[in-house]
């Protein structure tokens, strides 16, 4: 356990810093406004928080969970741009501004979003503080996560979800480990490898978050008020989505959320190590919120 | 120099199946038929055999060539995915097919490029029989070649040459030398940081390489037949893309092919060992041609 446990406030301002300074290294133009105006902003940063919290709370340096925290950021950066373009989401507003490709047009979104992913795994080649070893797990634990058999896998699932025979909980949660719950776990995944710790500590609680993650977005999307969301909710409707309120409706997604918020605590007490960064961050994705129906 | 070449289409075909290999490792489902569709067929394979080439003509073992050969082909199976789809060229037939997004749709074929760009550096970090600092040494080559300050910033000034007040023959070259000459270096480097020699080797040759081709590429879309291209021809000129033929016409365009023709020849010829299939792979590309005006 750290002698002294940083505000998340700080990591954040951290993150930060650090995801500008990546586009600044690279050259101006176009392209590179359009990968910061996707990258930098006013995203709540829980990727990269999570593979900080998990470095610091379990004994590592925080310098070397900078680097993979931006990366994951990134991924997570270049799948909102493409979910958001026409072919796929087509959805206008994102975090109350022009989507990437309204902001800008489809092609540079297109490409932007690329030019992201192909940053994220160049920020790992140059991960300070760590062998040549640690970056190649690295290297694989990102891009598992977000390929066919993660993230977009998931999303794959997630467009084909109108013509599967079983609309059933079990494919939900499939679904949702793959778009979502991959990349959070790689997050975590890549902060106990900075602090040279078991790679497997937190999958369980992973599991539990991204699920939990899921529910309150699915409910969110329900729910929610336009200014609170960033954008117009019921996209998940108009889309006919597979989500938790879709397939079990608001109340018991609700009650399923709140089973899951307990999971999550409870898995993190079992860590061999003081989750304080960890429970701040889960407080800060999944906490008290009446749309949640947690109060 | 190795004791005895390999024929080109030996290694053509190793490519092949380890490219299937790759494809078939991953779940099977919708997504990854696509990019099975976009990865495997009858591409010319250019960026594999140029890594291996360059791999075994300065003495490494052609092993250690094919994960980054096949790194190299799926970044540009991913551009090419996501340049035919209708905000960028918009074009219907790739070699002679449907194109993917023609094959499958707008949304599987963005995500399938998402997923190959994924896979090429996956591919990468699992590379046997080198050390992991050579695998990293891959993965910033690979990166910075697909990335903002290579091909992705590439096509997105080629995608903006209707803008630029300078339609010349620096700016195409600028531009050509981002969009299509960052992959073939990095693919020749590639293999030279197989073969454990120094990374710049073959720098120079890479430059000529990649604007000959790109002329070449040029001439033939303006003079090609559809069955040769295996597409329509004039697709430059639809899009009123900045081409060597569209700056400085068909006759001199054909010159400046050969002599960019001679400076392959010529670098290669300085090489510190016996460039016996990168001299193949140069003849592949660049051969002769009557289109290109060589015979």
């Amino acid at each position: 356990m750290p002698m002294t446990t940083p505000p998340l406030e700080d990591l954040r301002q951290e993150v930060n810093q650090a995801l500008g300074a990546h586009i600044a290294s690279l050259p101006a133009g176009r392209l590179v406004d359009a990968m910061g105006y996707a990258l930098l902003g006013s995203g709540k940063r829980l990727r990269p928080l999570l593979c900080m919290a998990a470095c610091i709370d379990s004994g590592g340096a925080r310098e070397t969970a900078l680097s993979p925290a931006c990366a994951a950021e990134m991924i997570h950066s270049y799948s909102l741009a493409h979910d958001d373009l026409p072919c796929m989401d087509d959805d206008d507003e994102r975090r109350g501004s022009p989507s990437l490709h309204k902001a800008f047009d489809e092609a540079t979104a297109l490409l932007a979003g690329d030019a992201l992913q192909t940053l994220a795994f160049r920020t790992l080649a140059d991960c300070p503080g760590v062998s040549d070893e640690v970056r190649v797990r690295m290297l694989k634990e990102l891009s598992d996560a977000g390929g066919a058999a993660g993230m977009a896998g998931g999303q794959m699932l997630d467009l084909l979800c109108d013509d599967v025979a079983t609309r059933d909980l079990a494919h939900l949660k499939n679904t949702q480990a793959m778009k979502t719950g991959a990349l959070f776990r790689a997050a975590l995944r890549l902060g106990l490898v900075s602090a040279n710790r078991d790679i497997h500590l937190l999958d369980a609680f992973a599991s539990s978050f991204g699920l939990a993650f899921q529910a309150a977005d699915d409910l969110r999307d329900c729910l929610g008020e336009r200014e609170v969301l960033g954008k117009p909710p019921g996209s998940d409707l108009r889309h006919n989505k597979l989500t938790w309120v879709s397939l079990i409706g608001i109340e018991e997604a609700q009650a399923a959320l709140a089973k899951l918020r307990l999971s999550c605590k409870d898995e993190l007490r079992h860590a061999d190590f003081e989750p304080v960064l960890l429970a701040q961050v889960t407080q800060l994705a999944l906490g008290t919120d009446d749309l949640l129906g947690i109060s």
